[in-house]
């Protein structure tokens, strides 16, 4: 496992934030957004401190994209509908550096 | 090539809608969004007409991964920032089930 030792998403993938786990898999983890922006705002990251969507494999993308659908059905928003979102940079509102899927439902998502 | 005679995405994908491809790969197409929420907005679709994210190849998730970076670079936006989204169902937004890729960007990007 690549791992970094001070970005935050690694440290909550290695369990050593207080930080309740979604889905705890080999390759992935998933946790609420600390700042959520909908009734459901969950983060999906790979457990390996990957900087950009492009450096992620197809396996492992393919983990991501089916764990996003997990946590749409588990939140209760497979059917009312939801928004898969990867944030780039910095119009884009990207915060910490660890490939992250945001999850987001449970009200009318328009654009920003 | 599987697809669906009265998708318009299907449409454009086989080139009989007046739409300009900013990408016109073997597997994948681009075009800008008809209504579009930002300075770039684009639409990236695979060829063939699959209605979920979850029922992409690992390798064609791959290639439409690898195709936000291209446009995000074509449009200047890398260094900016931008947004991949994929909208599900209702709340979302989603209008035509076919699944496809929006990149946003050329302006801040909060939620919505």
């Amino acid at each position: 496992m690549a791992q970094k030792d001070d970005c935050p998403f690694c440290q909550i993938a290695r369990g050593e934030m207080d930080t309740e786990l979604l889905l705890d898999e080999e390759n992935l983890v998933a946790f609420e957004d600390l700042d959520p922006q909908a009734p459901v705002h969950v983060l999906i990251i790979p457990r390996d401190h990957v900087t950009s969507d492009t450096d992620l494999s197809p396996e492992m993308l393919k983990q991501l994209i089916d764990a996003t659908q997990t946590i749409a059905q588990n939140q209760g928003v497979a059917e009312s509908g939801y928004a898969t979102r990867i944030n780039h940079g910095e119009d884009a509102g990207q915060e910490v550096e660890h490939v992250h899927l945001h999850v987001v439902g449970g009200r009318e998502l328009g654009f920003p």
